[in-house]
């Protein structure tokens, strides 16, 4: 690999995407460093900033690594302050209103960027990255596809690393193994201080109803104060379930998956709510066409639910969450979430991961996730994987 | 484990730390909900805020988990809007000056709580927080002990799952299934948008020559523009050095370690500078008694190059960092930094991560890491494990 910016061929299609974004507001030009957002705009990850003006060519201004091909494009700096001034000596008029991710970027370094545009207003950019970011381009979805394959592929190796007596995070771990040697990168993108995890969450039986602070689907008491989420340690026990959703980063994309395998014989209970489970993924990804509103798929979800009269267990038992699934592409955690308020419309090429989920007291969590590319005829699915309760 | 808040007996010591930094400075009370920084002050992560007046008690409104032990000063809240009420109910005074952590939340969660306490001006309470981490409690200390016997107990067993012909990735997997199986969390926090990696850092040969993006103290390549750091999935050659920096987090807190490891014979050069290392290492256990300016450690060790002529390897080689070392516990890169400019001076309970590392080109890194404890007498050594290179 070559170290340049523009690796992918689609870089410009994405610039364009954003600049589309930034034309229906008064931003002039966003000012991009968040980790996420500088790959999304370049291809790769380097410390520095991406300068997109509302039309123009974008300038990607590069503190380190110091080995980048040399580019007409590509401007090396020691710090912010001296951006200002290049535009001006470029002839690059500058920004009456400067876009910037306050919602990513801490308040010191807001702070500190506006001081460095002294003669810019700035503003908030960060909901026009998350509309460009949402939409994916043809090579975003092969990467996602991609990640998909490979995911399934490890997937396929989880019931053989079994071994009797194991724990909970003893099964993880090789897991973690299986992601690791098929390609996972070994680490996942998030936004926000909400969501910390290892490689991922292996719960099994009762501990699927500890709940967890963090903003995933399911929580898990983990196994110290400091990360309380995901596996405790404990040992698997015959008659329980163990979900299994674990980290799908194989490049700078991820998709994300949940499959259940279980322990001995399991209550009819837990059968009855995987099943509805996959009824209602059935039901997204047959309504799941642009135009739909994605409050749609929770109401739809919500229905089903209440027909089966499993309410009680759905997306948690003594702790809930509001949501059955969020977007997923450079972030695992990306927009649109899937809330019963969701006014976010499909669109073709958008990339959502649906997880109904139920907690069964004294059994363990069930349920599939899958990821899905939106197509005009519905939804797609890039974790293929069988669904069914798997015997451990 | 029980799910409540002041799980560790020196909780109120922290606390007290806290409010003796406020005391230095105009706040009136801090509030905190950055994750290091809730941990820090309740011995558990939990989604909420902690309320740390200047004096008095310190008061812990949570939003989740929603399953904690009952407490006169735990408050369930929905959202942070309701605390600046609920303090006045409670009859304490509004905060003239409020602190927040401005170094890290985001810009728009600083203006979120901004409006959330109208009555109070707010200010940045970060480096009140960074200075009470920066000195240990006995707690921490025996926390941040075990975590080096972990890591060393695990680095014990690192020569042994080498096999021939392995790549990079490949070596650094079996590590960290090591790592895991004794105990790792499989997660280090670490401050700031500079720092992601996935359980640490396995670079062979050549690959320590390529520079990376990210604020570590080496480099390597990645084996993915997404994430550009480490380990490049290359078969290890012989002839070269394998330098092994993979994560000691056992805990809530984390030790850091580096060791090197060989394939075949290497040159002369390499063992020079790798000796160099350990010198540097050995005159900064001798001179890091409480009152040192920290810039010293950066003097020594420069001098110390010098005399050896190893200037053009040291902190790296196409590209060099100015640090030898920085504060560790909570996250991985704490105050201090070891630079050259560093004017902080040592106070015994501090703990440093200090780490001498060269790049010989052509061969690879060489150099140890230790995690220090600093004493009376000097430093402690934390990371208990033979300097020598080793043979694979």
């Amino acid at each position: 690999m070559e170290n340049k910016i523009e690796l992918g061929a689609d870089i410009p299609l994405r610039i364009e995407k954003i600049q589309q974004e930034l034309s229906g507001t008064k931003i002039d030009a966003a000012l991009l460093s968040y980790n996420a957002d500088v790959y999304y705009a370049s291809g790769r990850y380097f410390r520095g900033y991406v300068y997109v003006p509302a039309k123009g060519e974008a300038l990607y201004f590069v503190i380190r690594p110091n080995d980048f091909t040399p580019a007409d494009n590509l401007i090396y700096i020691r710090k912010p302050e001296q951006i200002a001034d290049i535009l001006t000596e470029r002839g690059v008029t500058p920004p009456k209103t400067l876009g910037l991710e306050m919602d990513m970027l801490s308040y010191s370094e807001v702070m500190r960027l506006q001081k460095a545009f002294p003669h810019s207003e700035t503003t908030n950019c960060s909901q026009a990255l998350r509309n460009a970011r949402m939409v994916k381009t043809d090579e975003e979805i092969r990467m996602m596809r991609e990640d998909g394959e490979h995911q399934s592929a490890a997937y396929n190796r989880i019931t053989r690393c079994y071994k009797a007596d194991m724990t909970d995070v003893e099964f993880q771990i090789e897991i973690e193994r299986i992601l690791r040697l098929e390609g996972a990168l070994g680490y996942s993108r998030m936004s926000g201080n909400l969501m910390e995890i290892n490689l991922g969450s292996v719960i099994a039986g009762d501990n699927a109803d500890n709940p967890t602070p963090y903003d995933f689907a399911m929580g898990g008491r983990g196994t110290d104060p400091a990360l309380p989420v995901g596996a405790d340690g404990e040992t698997m026990r015959r008659g329980s379930t163990i979900m299994v959703d674990m980290n799908g980063a194989f490049n700078g994309y991820q998709t994300d998956m949940t499959r259940v395998w279980r322990l001995g014989d399991i209550p009819e209970l837990a059968y009855k709510a995987h099943d509805c489970s996959r009824r209602i993924l059935r039901e997204c990804e047959r309504i799941g066409v642009p135009g739909l509103k994605c409050s749609e798929f929770y109401r739809r979800a919500e229905e089903i639910v209440a027909e089966d009269g499993l309410h009680e267990y759905f997306m948690g038992h003594k702790q809930k969450v509001g949501f059955i699934g969020h977007g997923v592409g450079i972030e695992l955690n990306e927009q649109p979430a899937l809330t019963a308020r969701c006014a976010v419309e499909l669109k073709a090429g958008m990339t959502l991961a649906i997880e109904p989920k139920f907690v069964i007291p004294g059994v363990g969590a069930v349920g599939v996730e899958n990821t899905y590319l939106v197509t005009e005829n519905g939804l797609e699915t890039l974790t293929h994987f069988p669904e069914e309760i798997q015997e451990l």
